[in-house]
């Protein structure tokens, strides 16, 4: 990976730090943002929409505030670098709060907001995507899968890492029930018209997804806002593009020939937990919230009870050790990247 | 509603924020959250859970962040003087986030949140709240509807007010279906034992609240997850207490023996907008994100794409004229107060 993104022109740190980046999401179980990104990216650098050597600046700030833009750059390296500047305004002031324009896709929201980890901070991501979900009484693409990501250290248990879609379900859901030839539930996506679909390929006949919530008896206008809470702050605040303006992410689809901002744009934010409480009533009590929801009463008796990031460190412990398992379309991927560039393999 | 506050002992200052904070939810048709609890709040301070003498402090801060002590006070009061704090250093440095133990109830999250529209400034509350909602895969009442709520300032159009509980439903959904002897639908809440249910006084007996996504496969650990960050930023960061601990603010149920902290929690901030970018821009931004969502394309051409607040400030500007309609049921309970006080009406 390192390799295929200094091939690009991308400086060593930057390519170890992209690297990192989608690492982190193959160790933690996200397949579809590992490694199996890493073409799609090079088609994007292809298309020339993308910058490997962006340099990255702060365009505006306060003491707890800054705008970033992102000069172009993959948002795995974009988003990063301005959770850097967050938690040292944070180490300052108790907060630091980050928007970002001018970037791309940034990788799982997790890996920026848990650069807060070792500083004692609580730290938060936000990005806006490209259109693919419909507002609660539309059948129009205006919002991204937008992403909410708060990560709360803890002492006695993992991080609490709430790293959500704000969409009923992701994409990727889709694919693998397409994949597999089973139907999807509803709920998950509409057609062209705005008419509950449980066909997963309904995306690709000018359906939408919907928004956490699905229906309106079910609260879509909660995923609709939570969705647009993202785009607000990390395209509006930032100026970035943002709603359907945002540009997509594969290079065979283009960017909107009317853009309203600049590329895809980010939020990210650090709060050092000792501005406002000491550290150890802090960890106690975090350690005993954690300790009660796993002990939550069960419906059925071999479900436990799960708290946000259990699952992913489940599977960061076992592929740290076994190595992560790529599937062959990936392999076959990496394969032709490395003759593209020749790199031996 | 003034004149009761202060015969509980409020001073004239803070009996007319606590007033101003439930006109304000009346106005905007939330009538769950306006003088409908004006007993209820009465009936709690005769039992001795509320201070109406509070000494709110801050007990802990930064540049940019504070904890602040309610001292047992109400919500509404509390709260907003948090939003005052917060505002103030966003003043200063950008961005100012401000955590609150030892309070009780804070009405409508919007109201504080929306304190920052006037300083051009994105406002941010959320609270923590008796246990009702059940963690996905659990029966068992861990999280309160623990709002989020976010205020982005427009120009041409009313602000944007997200305000949302994190619940699929709020119990007072369920209320009216259960007084119109109306089923509910599935995926609001759950009995006892954690399975499906359509009976709206499911509550009364051991059921719990669905998280919104409703179910594993709608994404419910979402829903979960949003709950559990309101909780996390308002009761463990602040000194509160959370999850299950959460004391209710109803008189006739008693808060948990063995607290995990004091009080209620809740989380409230500002961020100036021209700490990111320059006024115009944003204004002009936001302006036409409000545009292009309002004329999305519909499903139903009679059912308009709505953005968030909008209904609330339809009922606003109605109420504002034509006067705010109560209930029979609310106007006995005030009947009973105003005899209760001797204050005529």
């Amino acid at each position: 990976m390192s390799e295929v993104f200094m091939r690009m022109g991308h400086s060593q740190e930057d390519a170890y730090l992209a690297t990192d980046v989608l690492l982190e999401a193959d160790l933690r179980g996200i397949d579809s943002h590992g490694i199996a990104r890493l073409s799609g990216y090079v088609r994007l650098w292809e298309a020339g929409r993308l910058n490997a050597r962006p340099q990255i600046k702060v365009v505006r700030e306060a003491t707890a505030a800054a705008t970033i833009d992102g000069d172009g750059g993959l948002g795995l390296i974009v988003a990063a670098r301005g959770m850097d500047v967050a938690v040292k305004k944070a180490s300052a002031t108790g907060v630091g709060m980050v928007s970002i324009c001018n970037s791309n896709h940034f990788g799982i929201a997790a890996y920026h907001a848990m650069k807060a980890i070792p500083h004692h901070m609580i730290g938060m991501a936000m990005t806006n995507a490209s259109p693919l979900v419909a507002p609660t009484h539309s059948n129009e693409r205006m919002l991204g899968t937008n992403p909410h990501c708060w990560v709360f250290p803890a002492r006695q248990y993992d991080p609490l890492v709430i790293d959500l879609a704000t969409a009923a379900a992701a994409n990727g859901k889709l694919e693998i029930a397409e994949r597999e030839g089973k139907s999807m539930p509803a709920g998950w996506a509409v057609d062209a018209q705005g008419h509950a679909s449980t066909d997963p390929s309904i995306l690709k006949q000018g359906g939408s997804l919907l928004p956490l919530g699905s229906t309106p008896e079910g609260g879509s206008h909660k995923g609709y806002g939570m969705a647009a809470i993202a785009d607000l702050l990390s395209g509006v605040l930032s100026g970035a593009n943002f709603g359907p303006w945002v540009p997509p992410f594969v290079a065979f689809l283009q960017p909107p020939a009317d853009p309203v901002g600049q590329g895809i744009g980010h939020f990210v934010g650090a709060m050092r937990i000792d501005a406002f409480r000491d550290l150890d009533g802090y960890y106690q009590a975090i350690d005993t919230w954690i300790h009660r929801f796993k002990n939550a009463s069960r419906i059925d008796a071999d479900q436990p009870v799960l708290v946000h990031g259990e699952p992913e460190m489940k599977h960061y412990r076992k592929r740290k050790k076994e190595g992560v398992p790529l599937n062959g379309k990936v392999v076959a991927d990496l394969q032709q990247l490395a003759e593209r560039f020749k790199i031996s393999l």
